[in-house]
C-alpha cells in the first residue's frame, strides 16, 4: 500500500488521457479527472478496471482497488484543478479546442502548477500565447500506452520556463516514464521523426518490390528492434566497430551517403502504394481482427515491461554487491 | 541430446563466421570449419567455448560439450567441403579476397550444394560471375551475433536459382533463424537501408541541437524500439489507428511528407558532426569501456532472446489448447 503523494489532475480522459491517468495513480498520485462528454466520464471506470486487471495479471501493479482508490472522476475542470501541483492535458488534437481548454486552464490556476500537454503535433505556442501563466505550459508527449512504453517527450515553448522544465522532468522520472529532451518546437518532435525516417525507407523498398511489407516487418522485429529494444541507435552503432562511433562512421559513412542520395526526392505515400501494403496487410490480419491484435501487442509490451525491469533489478542487485 | 544432421561448411572464422559456427552446431548440424589464417583456426575452440559457456549459462543450450563435438576444425578449404550439403562463406569484405575464395570454392563443389556469402556489401554478382556453379550461390546477410539476432537477409545474383533460394531458406528456418527475402543486389539490402534511414535522423537531429545523443538513444530504447522488438514499422502504424494502415497514412501521411521535405538534401556525417557525438559516446563510455559494454548488449540479447522464447512457447501451448 502506497502512501498517497500530491495531486495531479488530468483533463482529457480518452485513450491518451486514460493512459496517463494509470501512469499517475500507479505511482502513489491522486489523480483527479476531467473531461468534458459525460459519456467518457460515464465508461471511465470499467475501462480503468480492465487495464488494471491485466496488469495484475502480469505483477506490473499488486492491487487494483487500491490503484482505483486514488483515482477521482470530477464533472467539472475546476474540481480537477483542485489540490493539483501538476495538470496533464489530452483533449482532442484541434488548436481550437486546445485553446479554449488553455484559456479556462489559465483563469483557474494557481501560479507554482505545471501543464503538460499530450499534443502530438500542435506546438504549445499555438495555444498558450500570451496566457498569464505561459511559463508553466509545455508539451509532455506520450507514446501509447505511457503505463508501458515510458518515454515523454518534453518541448517548451518560447516561454517556457526553465523551472517548469525541471519541475515536470523531476515529476516523469518520479513516476517512472523516461523523459527525454527537445529543444524546440519542431514537427513530429524527436520520436515521429526516427519513427517517419524509418518507415519512408520501408514504404521505398516495398514500392520499389524488393521485399514484402512482412519482410520488411520481420528485419525489424528479429533484427533491428532486438537492439533496439534495449538501447539506442547510436549505443548500437558504437558498439559495432572496434574503434566505437567514429571507426563506424569511417567504415560506413559513405555507403549510407550513397543510400541516403538515392532518397532525395521525397514523394507523399500514394494511393496505390498504401493500397498495396494494405492488401498484404489485410490478408494477414483482417481489420476486423485489429483490437485482438492490439491487445496482443499490449500483452506483449507488459511482459516486455516485467522482463525489463526483472534485468534492471538484477543489475541493481548485482551492482549493491562488494567487489 | 541431438542426433548429428547433415554437415555445413564454415569458410571464415572471424567474428561473422564463428557466430555462423554456432548457429548450425547448436542446431544440430556437423560443422567443418576452415579459416585461412592459422592464428585464427588455433585460437578459435577458446573462443567457441566462452561462447558457449555463455548461452548455457543463460540456458540457450544445455550442453557446451555436445555442441562442441560436432565442430571440426580442418586445415584446408577442401576439407571444409567434405560432405557439406551447405557452406557459409565470410571472408573479409574485400573483392579480391571473394573472387579468389569463390574459384576456390567453384574448382571443388558438387552440382548440388549451396554456398551463401555473409557479404554486408559486395553484391554476390562481383565475386560470383561466371563461375561453374554460380547458381548455387547466394548472399547470406547475418547480423550480428547471429545465434542471437536471427534474421538472414537472402539476396540472390542474376543468375542464383530459385532452387538455391528455396533450399537455403528452408535450411535457415530449420536452424531457428529469420530467412528475409530481397529481390535484388541493393546497396545495403534491407536491414542497413532502414538502420541508415533512422541513423540520418538521428545525426541530424543532433547537429540541429535538438536532442542530446543520449535522449534520442532513449527515445528509440524507451520508446519505437520496445514495440519493434516483437512487430515490425508496418504492422505497428496498422494497429496505430482505428481503421488500420490505410487510415493511420490517412492521418500522419503529411506530417511525414513534410519531414521528408525538410530532409531532401542528405549529406555527409561530417567530421565535426561526428567529432561532437564521439564526444559525448566517450563521456558515456569510454573507449577502454566498449569490449565491456558489448558483453553486456550480448548478455541483454540472450536475456532477451530466453523471454521471447518463453513467450513463442505460451502462444504455442495456448493454440494447443482445444478452446
Amino acid at each position: 500500500m502506497t502512501t498517497a503523494k500530491t495531486t495531479v489532475g488530468i483533463i482529457g480522459a480518452g485513450l491518451v488521457g486514460s493512459g496517463w491517468i494509470i501512469v499517475f495513480a500507479r505511482a502513489g498520485y491522486r489523480v483527479r479527472v476531467y473531461d468534458p462528454s459525460p459519456e467518457v466520464r460515464a465508461q471511465l471506470p470499467d475501462k480503468l478496471v480492465t487495464t488494471l486487471s491485466a496488469l495484475k495479471t502480469h505483477r506490473l501493479i499488486s492491487d487494483v482497488d487500491d490503484v482505483l482508490g486514488r483515482i477521482e472522476v470530477v464533472g467539472t475542470l475546476a474540481e480537477s484543478l483542485v489540490g493539483a501541483t501538476y495538470v496533464q492535458e489530452s483533449v482532442p488534437e484541434r488548436a481550437d479546442v486546445k485553446r479554449a481548454i488553455y484559456r479556462d486552464i489559465d483563469a483557474r490556476i494557481s501560479p507554482d502548477v505545471a501543464v503538460g500537454s499530450s499534443s502530438s503535433g500542435i506546438p504549445g505556442s499555438v495555444f498558450t500565447e500570451g496566457l498569464r501563466h505561459a511559463a508553466n505550459y509545455l508539451i509532455a508527449h506520450p507514446v501509447n500506452p505511457p503505463y508501458l512504453v515510458p518515454v515523454v517527450e518534453l518541448v517548451p515553448t518560447p516561454w517556457t520556463s526553465e523551472m517548469t522544465l525541471g519541475r515536470v522532468h523531476s515529476l516523469m522520472e518520479a513516476v517512472g516514464q523516461v523523459p527525454v529532451r527537445v529543444s524546440g518546437e519542431l514537427k513530429g518532435f524527436i520520436l515521429n521523426r526516427l519513427q517517419g525516417a524509418l518507415l519512408r525507407e520501408a514504404w521505398a523498398l516495398f514500392e520499389e518490390g524488393y521485399a514484402t511489407a512482412a519482410d520488411i516487418d520481420k528485419t525489424v522485429s528479429y533484427g533491428l528492434g532486438l537492439r533496439w529494444s534495449f538501447m539506442g541507435p547510436f549505443e548500437t552503432i558504437d558498439l559495432n566497430a572496434p574503434g566505437g562511433i567514429r571507426d563506424y562512421a569511417a567504415r560506413l559513412g559513405e555507403l549510407y551517403l550513397d543510400i541516403a542520395l538515392e532518397r532525395a526526392h521525397p514523394e507523399a505515400w500514394s494511393e496505390e502504394l498504401v493500397s498495396r501494403v494494405e492488401r498484404e496487410r489485410r490478408q494477414t490480419l483482417p481489420l476486423a481482427g485489429l483490437a485482438q491484435r492490439s491487445d496482443w501487442r499490449d500483452s506483449q509490451l507488459m511482459a516486455l515491461a516485467v522482463h525489463r525491469a526483472q534485468l534492471r533489478s538484477v543489475a541493481a542487485t548485482e551492482a549493491d554487491e562488494p567487489d
